[in-house]
């Protein structure tokens, strides 16, 4: 990206293995995320030109000496950051601060070929070479889903709960299919648009809301004998759905943020008053991916539909231009 | 209180029955909540003059036909919440948002007499008539006790964690003491004053922070391998002490609040990048009570020892006083 609105793909010297811990990879298929327009629309400063692309699944082609736990010719992903897996914070579950974590992001995964540093705690491979229908799936595991999964446990959905999920994007949208799959008893999608509805409710919603901002907590509230959600899950990043989020949770409920929170300010007394549980930041996507592939090869989810376009990657500036008028949920690009 | 610093004890006309679900008690105890200082010192706007306190124990008096779980001599303890225990928000323990909850404030608990709404929901009956030496203590389980407890609660200290607590004053204290008993492995008290210090260390903390803000971060962190504490309760409520909170506690760790939080703004990017917990607000006091009156019956704890001075009812104003300019940690009131 060499400015707001301006994607080039060009190309670049070969990435080559730095560190013994590195693994470089074929990438089979990257992705535009939700979190790649914010500099796409000028809101988040870059250096540019800056590589892009932190979503990837491919083939290991090369790996460091220090590597152990994946080898050349094998199906893998990884999260977007990079992470030694062996930390007390990793250990913990919260590999997304990681004290060893390096960014994907600045590497460039849209890409034909990418240096995976701390491949060792970064990737997971699959149980073989996946069939192509089961690409996309296996990529969105790499943020999208791991991220929509992360809101939905750091929101406490599971049995007997009533989880609302605030942004219908492919974050949200896969928050809406983890907690189905956390055992969520009803689920309340916040949309307005109808395709996107259409795969809410494949994802497991059972109800939708269309309002926002104060009728949209209304129409939570309506649905939920006056006290609010359970569980809600915010996948936006804005003032307005984070307080949409805050104030459809029951006092004691938990709120799971993992909307980048651009520009947001929560008011001290108002989170008081809640008595709302809020835990969210960037996702910890190394915890699940172990049992996300899992599900993922054994076809009880397909989280791969969220990709409603896909494109070769030199034509990732249409791609972004998708995502930015919403036109797509989420692009697959093909190195 | 008829406006800021303006303290006056007068008499009032006895409280008397109004629902049948009503306890009349005669206070025993009475005390002057850092809660209270809020508008003592012009900070939160009541309308004045207004009955104070909120906090108390002492004997039934009289109970309306629909009492059944406490009766006339008993010696009671009840939150500054009057609440049902019956709807579905306490039932999940969040009583302090209950559907039919009465501030116990707008009731006025610093007197000789108090109504008490919903009694049966409200009051608990301590095993007999205490001991006058176990008074203080079960008088704090009304209120500091009990949010100090919530606070460690909300930051879910327990074994082999480290547990930071912001906030020197009573609640904080007993925060300290809270976490002890939930079996902290450390438990660091952030204090400048030697006498609070001295009580947190008789409560169980075993290091002492006395820098603030960027420093206290610093200094937790230097205690915590870099890491910050798993557990930080913040007992004081503002601005200051809340990002103290946060930026003290480790990825993954939770912030348990518990100062009214009073013109605080979280930033969501830090909160973001935090991947703290936070939870807080009102403590639900009463689902801690009967565990808390068993600790205080059979001994194993005393948190009385923060009143560090007792005066008769009569001199309320003094006791404000005292608290405001910080000369006592908490004012009990005999009535």
């Amino acid at each position: 990206m060499y400015g707001p609105g301006d994607v080039r793909v060009e190309e670049r010297a070969a990435p080559r293995l730095v560190e013994p811990t590195d693994a470089i990879i074929r990438v089979s298929a990257a992705c535009v995320c939700g979190s790649d327009l914010w500099p796409y629309r000028g809101i988040e400063e870059m250096q540019w030109p800056a590589p892009m692309g932190h979503e990837y699944a491919g083939i290991v082609e090369e790996v460091g000496d220090e590597v152990t736990t994946v080898e050349p010719g094998q199906f893998v992903v990884g999260s977007f950051w990079a992470t030694d897996n062996t930390c007390e914070i990793c250990r913990a579950g919260y590999h997304s601060a990681c004290v060893d974590r390096v960014p994907m992001g600045a590497l460039g995964a849209q890409a034909d070929r990418l240096r995976v540093p701390l491949a060792d705690g970064t990737l997971v491979a699959t149980p073989d070479i996946p069939p192509d229908d089961l690409v996309a799936s296996l990529l969105s595991a790499s943020d999208v889903l791991g991220t929509g999964w992360f809101g939905a446990v750091a929101a406490e959905a599971g049995p007997g709960k009533t989880v609302a999920v605030v942004g219908d994007g492919a974050v949200g949208l896969l928050a809406v299919l983890a907690a189905e799959q956390l055992g969520a008893e009803r689920i309340i999608a916040m949309s307005r648009h109808a395709s996107r509805q259409r795969l809410a409710r494949e994802f497991g919603a059972t109800d939708i809301v269309e309002q926002r901002g104060d009728a949209g907590v209304a129409a939570i509230k309506e649905l939920t004998n006056g006290l609010g959600a359970h569980s809600v899950v915010e996948a936006v990043g804005t003032q307005e759905s984070m307080m949409q989020a805050i104030h459809a949770t029951r006092p004691g409920g938990h709120v799971g943020f993992v909307g980048v929170a651009h520009g947001v300010a929560l008011d001290g007394m108002d989170l008081f008053w809640s008595l709302a549980h809020v835990h969210g930041g960037p996702a910890p996507v190394r915890r699940f991916l172990p049992e996300l592939i899992d599900l993922i090869w054994n076809r009880q989810i397909d989280p791969g539909k969220v990709f409603d376009l896909e494109l070769p990657l030199d034509e990732a500036a249409t791609g972004y231009r998708a995502m930015d008028q919403r036109d797509a949920i989420k692009v697959l690009l093909r190195p």
